[in-house]
């Protein structure tokens, strides 16, 4: 499926959120953006693995400019099992040619191996170089047999504290091992309300709402930490949705 | 509290959604709008009964301006036992004195006669001339020691299926008895989730968004039915929130 074309007033409107040249050499992080599409009621799917169309096609075409903009995109397993995506980057700027250089690399947080790579639509798509390779975060290396041939698997004990992901140790773990210094997290709703939890870590968010209900059966946004209000809002109006980009409260504040 | 200046651009947003005249002489009911304020995560408040700022005082004047257009605004006992609203309208056009004739007529659903009139800021407004004196629909008239001076019980069997409001009932009612044309539902969340799953009832929506989570624990408008897309939508940028008009699905569509 071809995108449509990137609407020219979303590209100073996303400036500023974007991935930054990090001049402080001392910042072993990198550059974290949590994104994701939700209906009024703040659900990002209808129900548990099911894909639902939630905005408008022409923020489907600033999903793949952003993934432009970043080294790796990470989702969960959930999200990997259920919508089977291809996390390439179909969107270059005129006069470009796509190349699978341009398209982020993928990480899959997958503690239990559950997710396979060999038949995804992410294989498929490396396989004819539209795409990069997956890292897979694991708990445990899967023994010798059991391990898919270009998958990189990153060890390490992803949910060190009460269940909740140790967040700062992937990130830098994907910064120093990867050199992956902008990453975009896009999902599903385990990642998003943990993330947002650890909001410190996050530097932009950059959410779609469309307007539609999904209904409380829906799989939902929604941090567990109580409130947070976010700080350098910009509003984007669309055909028929609306974009937020804005930051997390600094730790500073 | 006086309230901030009404931003100009808000009055041809809100035009075509305000209650219309109606030429149909067979309708026998109100025009509805259904409007709240909610945080990104569909939280109205951050938990049960209590307060939450969520949007701009900018868009509390919005309200004022909503409800200088309706004969009539509901709201849930709960929201009223919670928040002792006074639900008058302090807003007026520019060379017209404020008036208790502008304010809407309060109308409390409150099956089980929970919440009181005396003690109120309902009461203490009207008792000052700045507004109305409410109607409470009850399920049963409550015996004459019982009533409360000024309120006018509007008795009826208000769950009559399976636990849902009557919606149609109550609307005919309030129009038929109490001429009431327009109607501004305001809250409180079992009153937008039921309402929502009724939504052939419903004429305009108007939303406010604020830029901030509040959090799993908070109280969500998201309805029960289940998926509702929205028509004739349209988004207002404010200082740091948005507002949605739109309106239900057409029982035709």
């Amino acid at each position: 499926m071809t995108l449509e074309p990137l609407r020219n007033d979303l590209i100073p409107f996303l400036n500023p959120y974007l991935p930054r040249l990090e001049t402080d050499s001392t910042r072993k992080q990198p550059f974290i953006t949590l994104t994701y599409a939700q209906s009024l009621d703040s659900r990002i799917s209808k129900g548990k693995g099911l894909r639902t169309t939630i905005s408008h096609p022409e923020t489907k075409t600033m999903t793949h400019y952003l993934r432009y903009h970043h080294d790796a995109i990470l989702i969960g397993c959930g999200t990997a099992l259920a919508d089977d995506p291809g996390l390439n980057c179909k969107y270059a700027p005129d006069g470009q040619v796509l190349s699978a250089a341009n398209s982020p690399r993928p990480v899959i947080l997958d503690p239990h191996v559950k997710w396979k790579f060999k038949g995804s639509k992410m294989e498929q798509i490396f396989m004819s170089s539209g795409g990069k390779p997956p890292i897979v975060i694991v708990n445990r290396l899967p023994e010798p047999k059991d391990q898919e041939k270009h998958v990189t698997y990153l060890p390490m004990d992803v949910s060190p504290t009460s269940g909740k992901y140790g967040w700062k140790m992937i990130f830098e773990k994907l910064y120093m091992q990867f050199n992956l210094k902008s990453i975009m997290v896009e999902g599903g709703a385990v990642v998003i309300n943990d993330l947002l939890a650890t909001n410190t870590l996050v530097d932009s968010l950059i959410i779609t709402i469309g307007a539609k209900y999904l209904g409380s059966q829906g799989v939902e946004a929604s941090p567990w930490c109580g409130e947070l209000a976010l700080q350098d809002i910009s509003w984007w109006k669309g055909t028929c949705d609306v974009v937020l980009c804005a930051r997390p409260p600094s730790t500073a504040d």
